[in-house]
C-alpha cells in the first residue's frame, strides 16, 4: 500500500560541528520520502522553484518507488533553509528561511494519489492541511505533522485540523506549546480528547512516545557515537513509521509499536550524514539490524 | 545480601510549582536507604547535627531493614539544601546549601559493616569516597556516584577513584563534563576506560543507560502525570538499582538489565510526593506493578 505525503521540497544549507553542506536535499516531504519509500511506495506532493536543482533529486530518488507526478514546479525561487548547530545538536539554529515558491503553495493531489491508503500532511499552514483532506478519499490513516509557527499563527486551524486525523506526530515543546500543559501525559490527553486516537511526541535525542486511549510506548533514539547533522531526523522518524505501515497495513497496538520503532530507526540513519544521503545508501539488512539494535537496547526480562 | 551506603543526611526546603516543603527529610543517604530497603537490608553511614530531628528518622524508617547504627552525630547544625523548581521540573534551582557538619564528615565504617557485599558510595567528595574503600572488605560490588561540584574541584581525586570501583552512576552533564566529550556513547567508553565495567548514566525525565563494555541498554523514566518534586530521584534510582543486586546477588548482563529498571521504578515513586513521602509509604505490589509498566511501556515484538 502507499503512502501519500504533502511537506517542503527544499534546498538547506547547514552548519555542524562537524563540517558544512551547501545548497543540498531538504524539507519535510523530501526526508520522509527517503525514509519511507524503504518500506513502501510513496506519492509525493510539494513545490519547487525554477532554481531546484530537479535532475539531483530525480538521480537521488531515481531506484525508489517515489512518484514525483504530484511535484509542481512554479515560477520563483525554491523554499531554502539554512541553519546551524552547535554543541547542543538537539537545537537548530535558523539562520535564514526563504519560503520563495512555498508560500503560495497549494497543494493539488493528482487524480492517481487520491486513494493513497495512507497520507501524512507534512509540516505546512494547517488550511492547507485541511485542503488536502478535501481532495483524497477515505484514506486508511491520515496523519499530520506541525510546528511553532502555525501553533501561534494558527491554532483554531490546527485545533480544527485535529478532528480530521487518526494521529499527530510533533516534538514535545510543540505539544506544550499546543496544549499549555507541561506534562506530557496531560498534553497527549488534551489532543487526543480534539480528535486523534494516536499521538506521536518526539523527543529528538530522548526518543518517542505514541500515546493512545488505552496505553503509553516509548521507543529510544538509538545512541549514535556520531550524530552528524539532526536535520531531518523528525521527518525521517515520520517516514518510517507512516511507510512501516503501508507496508503492512496492520494498525493493531503491536503493530503500531513497531511502526514507531521503524520510525525511530529512520531517523537515527538521517543523522548520519548531511543531507537524505544516508538515507539513500542504506539497505533492507541495515534497517533490519538497528530495529534488532533498538530491540536489544530496551529489552529486559521480567522475573517470573 | 546488604548494601552499605555513604551519603548525605539531610534537611530539606523544597517549592514547586505544586507546593512547598520545609525542613523534611533529605539528603542522598536518605533517598537511597528509603528506595533500597523495599528490596534489601541498608546500612547507613552519615552525619547530623545536633538540630535533626532523629526520632523523624527513627519513626519514617522504623519498619524498614535500615540499620542506622553508622550515623553519626557531630556538634553542629545539619547539612541544610534549599532549593525550588519551577515550569521545567527537570532543573533544580539551589536557593540555599549550608554543609554544617558535613563539612567536616569523615565517614567511619562500624565495624559490622565492613563486609557488606554490595557498597554505593553517595555524592561526597572523592577523597572520602577513597577512604572508605579502605576500610571494606572486598565487596561483591562498589558503585559511586558523583556531582559537578566535585569534577570541578577534585577532578584527578575522580580518575584515582574510577580505578576502585566497579560501576558509576552520573547525570548526563556531569559525565559529559568530567569526559569533555558530548556524545555520552563516548563519554561511557572513556569512563570505562579509566576503571568502572559498567556506567549508568542517569538522564532525569529522559531515562538512564546502562553502559557496559559489549552492550548498552536504557530504560525510561515512567511517564507520569504528575510530577510533584523531582528531589532525590537520582538517589533513589540508584537505591533501586543496588537495592535490586543486593537481593538477587546475580551481576550477570540481564539482571543488572533488570536492575537498572529497578532503578527507574524507585525513582518514579521518588517524584510523586515530597521527601520520602512516597517511597515510605509504597508496598512490594506497587513496585512489581510499575515495573510491568515500565516493561509494556517498552515491549515490542519484532517480526519474524
Amino acid at each position: 500500500m502507499s503512502v501519500l505525503v504533502v511537506g517542503s521540497v527544499a534546498l538547506d544549507s547547514v552548519e555542524t560541528p562537524f563540517g558544512k553542506a551547501d545548497t543540498v536535499l531538504g524539507g519535510s516531504g523530501t526526508f520522509f520520502s527517503a525514509s519511507a519509500s524503504h518500506l513502501a511506495p510513496v506519492q509525493l506532493v510539494g513545490v519547487v522553484g525554477t532554481d531546484y536543482p530537479i535532475d539531483t533529486l530525480r538521480d537521488a530518488f531515481k531506484s525508489r518507488p517515489i512518484d514525483l507526478a504530484g511535484l509542481e514546479f512554479a515560477d520563483g525561487p525554491s523554499f531554502r533553509w539554512r541553519g546551524r548547530y552547535r554543541h547542543d545538536l538537539n537545537v537548530a539554529e535558523t539562520l535564514e528561511t526563504k519560503l520563495g515558491v512555498f508560500s503560495n503553495f497549494r497543494p493539488k493531489i493528482p487524480e492517481q494519489f487520491r486513494s493513497a491508503p495512507f497520507v501524512f500532511l507534512g509540516n505546512i499552514d494547517p488550511r492547507l492541511q485541511l485542503e488536502v483532506l478535501t481532495q483524497v478519499a477515505k484514506p486508511k490513516l491520515v496523519a499530520c505533522d506541525t510546528m511553532n509557527f502555525w501553533i501561534e499563527s494558527r491554532r483554531a486551524d490546527i485545533i480544527t485540523l485535529l478532528g480530521h486525523v487518526d494521529l499527530i506526530t510533533l516534538n514535545d515543546a510543540e505539544a506544550r506549546q499546543l496544549t499549555d500543559e507541561a506534562n506530557l501525559v496531560r498534553a497527549a490527553r488534551w489532543i487526543m480528547e480534539r480528535g486523534p486516537k494516536h499521538v506521536v511526541i518526539k523527543k529528538g535525542e530522548h526518543g518517542a512516545f505514541m500515546f493512545t486511549e488505552s496505553s503509553i510506548f516509548f521507543a529510544p533514539a538509538f545512541p549514535l557515537e556520531s550524530v552528524f547533522d539532526p536535520t531531518g531526523a523528525g521527518d525521517s522518524f515520520a517516514g518510517g513509521f507512516m511507510g512501516y505501515l503501508a507496508k503492512t497495513g496492520d494498525l493493531s497496538d503491536h503493530n503500531l509499536r513497531r511502526a514507531v520503532v521503524y520510525g525511530s530507526a529512520m531517523g537515527s540513519f538521517a543523522v548520519e550524514k548531511f543531507s537524505v544521503q544516508r538515507l539513500l545508501e542504506i539497505r533492507p539488512d541495515d534497517i533490519k539490524r538497528r530495529v534488532s539494535d533498538i530491540h536489544r537496547l530496551v529489552n529486559f526480562e521480567q522475573e517470573l
